[in-house]
C-alpha cells in the first residue's frame, strides 16, 4: 500500500501565490472586459537587458555547433559563473568565498525549498513572522517543528533572537514581504545566537540588489563569524529579471558543520551530495545569461531596471501618503508593506481591491499571523499600470 | 544544535557518476598528453538540432521585448508544450493523458529524485538491480527501506514481480544501464502486482525515443489499468540532446491515489503542491526549445541524431563480437551492456580500460550487485571517437 507523505495534510490551504493566482484568474474569467493590474506576485515586467540577450544568443549558437556544444554541466555550476560570483558579489565587498562554496541552481525557491533535504527532521525551525511561505511549507512537508518569531510594526518588522534554543533559522533581508532590511548589528545578534545554540542560519538574500543604503550589508558574511553558521541564497530573478529564466545560487562555506551520527559533517559536502543526486545542473545558456550581469554594461543595465522598479515603489508610497495609509519606511526593496485601510482583514481587502479597483495585491495574512491586517504591493509592474493602479486605489 | 539528515551517512560512497568523473579527471590531470575518450556517462555529443536552435533564438528575442516577455511561468509548464506532449507522446499512441496530468520540469533526474517528497517514509521501495543510482540513493536519503529485485543475464535483465508485497516500484525501460526493454506482457505483470498490493510504479521512460521494435510499448500507459498505479517520467535529454539544457516531464494521472492520513489522496494534487512550493517552473526558452521537437522538421532532425547514436551502438557491438565478449542483445537503447572480459571486477576493468586504452566507461557494479562483472558503454560519442575507442579496446 503506497502511503502519501502525511505531513502534506498538515499544510494550511494552497500555496499562497497559487491561491492569489486562482482568485484573480477566476475574477478575470468572469469579467473579461475588466483590465486587471497585478501588483501582487513579485514578478518582473521589464524585458531581459541587452547584455543578457546577447549572451544567451551567443550561448544558443554554442549549442548549435559540435565544437562548442555543452552536455551535462557541473552539478555546482560552470567556473565562468562561479568565479564572477566569488569576485563581484563577495570579494568586492571584502568577503572571501571560494568557488567551491557556491552552488548555482535553477533559482532560490528551489534552493530554499530543497535545502531541508540535508537537515534531520528533529531540528526545530525558527521563522520570522510574516515570511515567504516556502520556509514554513517546506518544513511542514518534512515534519519539522516550526516556531514563529513574531515581528511588529513598532520594531520595523525586524526579527530578534528569542531566549530559547532552536536549530535552523530563516532570515530574509531585504525582507519579503515587508521590505525591512537588517543592519550589521541586527545580523550580528543572530550570528551570536546561532553560535550559542550551534544552529544554522538560512539567509535569503534574493532582494540584495535593491539595497540603496550603503551602510547596510548585502551578505550575511559581511558579519564576523557568519561563515561558521550561515548558508546564503541569492537569485538572478529580481537582480536580472530571471523569473522566467530560472537561476540562483547557494553559498555553503566549508566552515559550516552539522551534527551527524558520528560527529560533525560538512554542510557543503552534504549539499554537493544532494545536488549531484537529485539535480543535474543549470542550463548552460542560462548560466551564460547570468554571467553577462557581471560585465560593466550588464551590471549598469540591470541596475537601471532596479532603479525603475524602485521609482514605482516611490510612486505607490506617495499614493499611500495621499490616502493617509501607514506603511513601512525604507527604500531598499521592491515591496510596499502597508496597513489595510478601514481595519479590513487582508483577504477581505484583497477581494475588495480586486473587485472594486481591479488591482491584485498580496494579503499580508498569507505570510503569517503577524501579517494580519497588512498588505503587500510590488513595484514590478510598468509605470503607467502602477500609476493607474494607484489612481484607482486612491478613489477607493 | 543543527542536526544533519543522518540517512546521508548510510549512502554508499559518492554518487556513481561523480566518482567516474573524479577518477577520469584525476587520470587526465596526471596524463595531459593522453587523448581520453569517454563512453562513460550517458551524455550526448551532437549539437542541438536546427529546429530547436531556431526556436530558442526566437524565444530569447521574445524575452528581449516587453510585449512578449515572460516572467514566472506556470509551475506545471506552458500549455503550448503540455498540449504537444499530450497529443504526440500519448494520444498518437492511443493513450488519453490530459494536460493537467503532465508536469514539465528541469529534467527526469530532478523528477525521479524529488518524487519521493510526496511519499511517506514508511513505504518499502522495490528497485530492480542493476539500476540508475538515483533510485536507491534518493530513497536511502529519505530513510526508506529499499528491497532489490535481482535481474540476470538469463532472463535478459528483465525484473519480475516478487511474491512479497511492496509499496513503490521503480521500473526503467529502455533500461539504464542494461538497455533491456520491457514488453507489454512484462509490464502488465507489474501493473497487476501494483494493483494487488496498492503499490505505485515509478516508470522511467527517459530512453523511450530509442525504441526501434514497433511491438514494444513506449509508455506504461499503453498497458490496461496502468493509469491507476503508475507515474511516468520522460526526458528531452536523450530525445533532443537536452542534457545541458534541462527539460523533462512527469505524468501523474488523476486516477492515481495514495493512502493518506484520512483516506485516499490524489498523487497529482500532492505533486502540484510539491512543485508549486519547491519549484518555480522551467525556463520559457527551454520549453520553446522542447516544443520544437514536436514539429515535423524538429522530430525528423531529432530522430536522425538518435539513429546516429544507435549506429555507434552497432559499431561497439560489432567490436565486442570480434573479441568474443558476451553482451545483452537488443537495439532500442543507447547503451551496450557487456560482461567484463577475463573475469575482471567492473571497477578493475574500469581502471584498466582508463589507464591502458584511455577509454572511460561505467562499471556495472556502480549500478548494483547484479551489475558485478558487467560494464556499460554508450553510443553517445562521435563516430571517429567511437571507432577509435573500439579499436583500442580490441587491442586490449
Amino acid at each position: 500500500m503506497a502511503y502519501s507523505n502525511r505531513h502534506y495534510e498538515e499544510l494550511k490551504g494552497a500555496y499562497l501565490f497559487a491561491e492569489v493566482a486562482r482568485r484573480s484568474s477566476e475574477y478575470k474569467r468572469a469579467n473579461p472586459d475588466k483590465k486587471v493590474i497585478s501588483l501582487g506576485i513579485g514578478d518582473v515586467t521589464l524585458p531581459l537587458v541587452p547584455a543578457v540577450i546577447e549572451a544567451m544568443h551567443k550561448a544558443t549558437d554554442d549549442m548549435a555547433k559540435k565544437e562548442t556544444f555543452y552536455g551535462y554541466g557541473p552539478y555546482e555550476g560552470y567556473d565562468f559563473l562561479l568565479e564572477k560570483i566569488a569576485q563581484q558579489d563577495y570579494k568586492a565587498r571584502g568577503v572571501d568565498i571560494s568557488t567551491k562554496e557556491i552552488f548555482v541552481s535553477d533559482g532560490a525557491k528551489s534552493d530554499t525549498g530543497n535545502i531541508g533535504d540535508i537537515f534531520g527532521e528533529e531540528n526545530t525551525v525558527l521563522i520570522a513572522d510574516p515570511a515567504y511561505p516556502v520556509y514554513i511549507d517546506t518544513n511542514v512537508m518534512s515534519g519539522r517543528k516550526v516556531v514563529l518569531v513574531p515581528t511588529k510594526a513598532d520594531n520595523g518588522f525586524i526579527p530578534e533572537p528569542p531566549d530559547f534554543a532552536s536549530d535552523i533559522i530563516y532570515l530574509c533581508s531585504p525582507n519579503n514581504p515587508t521590505g525591512a532590511v537588517m543592519n550589521k548589528k541586527q545580523l550580528l545578534a543572530w550570528v551570536g545566537y546561532a553560535k550559542k545554540h550551534h544552529a544554522v542560519i538560512l539567509f535569503d538574500g534574493a532582494y540584495e540588489a535593491f539595497i540603496q543604503d550603503s551602510s547596510l550589508p548585502h551578505s550575511i558574511y559581511e558579519v564576523e563569524g557568519a561563515k561558521e553558521v550561515a548558508i546564503e541564497f541569492r537569485s538572478f530573478s529580481k537582480t536580472a529579471g530571471f523569473t522566467g529564466i530560472r537561476c540562483g545560487y547557494a553559498v555553503i562555506p566549508k566552515e559550516l558543520k552539522l551534527q551527524g551520527k558520528n560527529g560533525e559533517v560538512s554542510a557543503n559536502e552534504l549539499w554537493f551530495r544532494r545536488q549531484s543526486t537529485k539535480f543535474n545542473g543549470t542550463s548552460y545558456i542560462t548560466q551564460r545569461g547570468a554571467e553577462a550581469i557581471y560585465t560593466p554594461e550588464g551590471r549598469a543595465q540591470a541596475m537601471q531596471n532596479i532603479a525603475f522598479y524602485l521609482e514605482n515603489v516611490a510612486i505607490i508610497k506617495k499614493g499611500l501618503d495621499a490616502c493617509g495609509i501607514e506603511y513601512l519606511a525604507g527604500l531598499s526593496s521592491p515591496y510596499v508593506w502597508f496597513k489595510c485601510p478601514g481595519g479590513l482583514s487582508s483577504w477581505d481587502f484583497f477581494d475588495k481591491l480586486l473587485t472594486v479597483c481591479n488591482v491584485v495585491g498580496t494579503p499580508g495574512e498569507g505570510f503569517g499571523e503577524c501579517g494580519k491586517g497588512w498588505f503587500r504591493l510590488t513595484g514590478f509592474n510598468d509605470r503607467s499600470n502602477t500609476i493607474e493602479a494607484i489612481e484607482r486605489f486612491k478613489q477607493l
